[in-house]
Formats: C-alpha cells, sequence, structure tokens
C-alpha cells in the first residue's frame, strides 16, 4: 500500500509506527486548536445563502461583485447581505474593497482553493459504492 | 427582481451584462438546491472532532485508519466514535470497509480535494490586510 499523496504538507503523522499493525496508535495530524479554526473556518461558509454568495463572487468575470449586484438575485435585504457578507470576511474567505458609494467583494486568495473544491465537490449520490 | 436562474452546473455567470456596469444583474451561480447540498457537505464536516478524525485519516501512510486506531488518541468512547464516521460516511466523505474485526476508514476520491483544501487553509489573522 503506497502513500496516496494526498494533503502531504501539514500532516505529519507517525509513520514509524502507524504502518506497524492494525492497531499501531496513530498521533492526531491536527493539534485541537487547529481543528477548531479549520472548523470555524467551514461553518462559517457552511450556509446556503453564503454558498451561493461566494459561488457568485467566484463565477464574476473579474473576480469581484459589487453589493449593488447582490441584494436583487438573492432576495436578500441589505442587512441579512451585510451579515453574510461580514461573516465570509471575518473568516478570511472574503475580502471588502469600497469603492465610492459601493462595496465590491472578492474571494480572497487563501479561500480559492478551498471554496473551488467545495463548489464542484461530488455529492453522494444514493446506493453508490461508499 | 430577475428569475434567479436556479443557474447551472458549475459557476458560469452572465459575461455579456456583468461587466457592463456596477449594477449589472448578476445571476446567481448556482441553484437554491444545489447550494443546500453543499452546505450540507460544509456542515458534516465543520466540527472540530471530526476535521481532526479526517486529518488522521487523510495523514495515514496507507490512506487508511482502522477504527481500533482512532479511539484511543481522540478520547472517543466507540459510540462517539461511530457517530461521527456515521456523518462523514453519509455526506460521502469517508468510505468504511470491514476486514475481519475491523473496520478501516478512508476518503472517498471525491472528498479529497475539499479537505486537503480545508486540512491547508489559510486562516485569517487579526488585523491582516483583508
Amino acid at each position: 500500500m503506497v502513500d496516496d499523496g494526498s494533503v502531504t504538507t501539514p500532516l505529519p503523522l507517525a509513520p514509524d509506527d502507524a504502518t506497524a499493525s492494525c492497531c499501531a496508535t496513530p498521533r492526531s495530524a491536527l493539534s485541537p486548536e487547529r481543528a477548531d479554526e479549520v472548523a470555524t473556518l467551514l461553518r462559517s461558509v457552511a450556509d446556503p445563502t453564503r454558498v451561493r454568495l461566494v459561488a457568485a463572487i467566484a463565477a464574476a468575470p473579474d473576480g469581484e461583485v459589487c453589493i449593488c449586484d447582490l441584494t436583487g438575485p438573492f432576495g436578500l435585504t441589505q442587512p441579512t447581505l451585510s451579515h453574510h457578507m461580514r461573516v465570509l470576511i471575518d473568516a478570511g474567505l472574503v475580502a471588502r474593497e469600497q469603492r465610492g458609494r459601493w462595496a465590491y467583494f472578492s474571494l480572497t486568495v487563501d479561500a480559492r482553493p478551498l471554496l473551488a473544491a467545495a463548489l464542484t465537490s461530488a455529492l453522494p449520490a444514493a446506493g453508490d459504492g461508499r
């Protein structure tokens, strides 16, 4: 059995004993603190409205969307929209830039791989081979 | 208000009008149904314990972890562990294979890009330039 190569960098497990037997004790690959951070990040976007908002930003031809473009299509009030954008900004997934009257939103560089993977994720089909 | 267009497969926005002005109306890049699915998928792993479990599986040298290796390091009872693994399996992120006495868990192929991106995600630093 080979290293499947997914996820190398930040996940060192104990290579010495993890393959030794069925019941070698693996060390946790993530500290509890880091796991909390990752879970918080995932929770911030694990909301249908926020998923649609980041998808709209990701799909924008110039990589950014004016807030004036978001209220109508999503049927959101400005306060509700602002709340969702604030959650995404606080999580580091979305950046906001004020230009004149309007605020523009783009995905942060750091967020793009995660959001791209989430938005293109395959979903479990009933009865598939899992 | 326009038909939000429960649009198409991945992320095409309207290239013709989205750049035309500040306030061209973008169509939603994801249908509400697909957004629900993505949000559900993200929620399934947006839990610190489940983040640690998928990280441990991702880091395993042979890409799978025996359930017998997971209870001890994570300080989980077998029922609690089983609950978390069930959530991950139902979401299509983790596959389970029974071999003799033990169940072995691996990440599904479909889940790897998402989990790799999540586990390596950069996290917002206080006061950074977002």
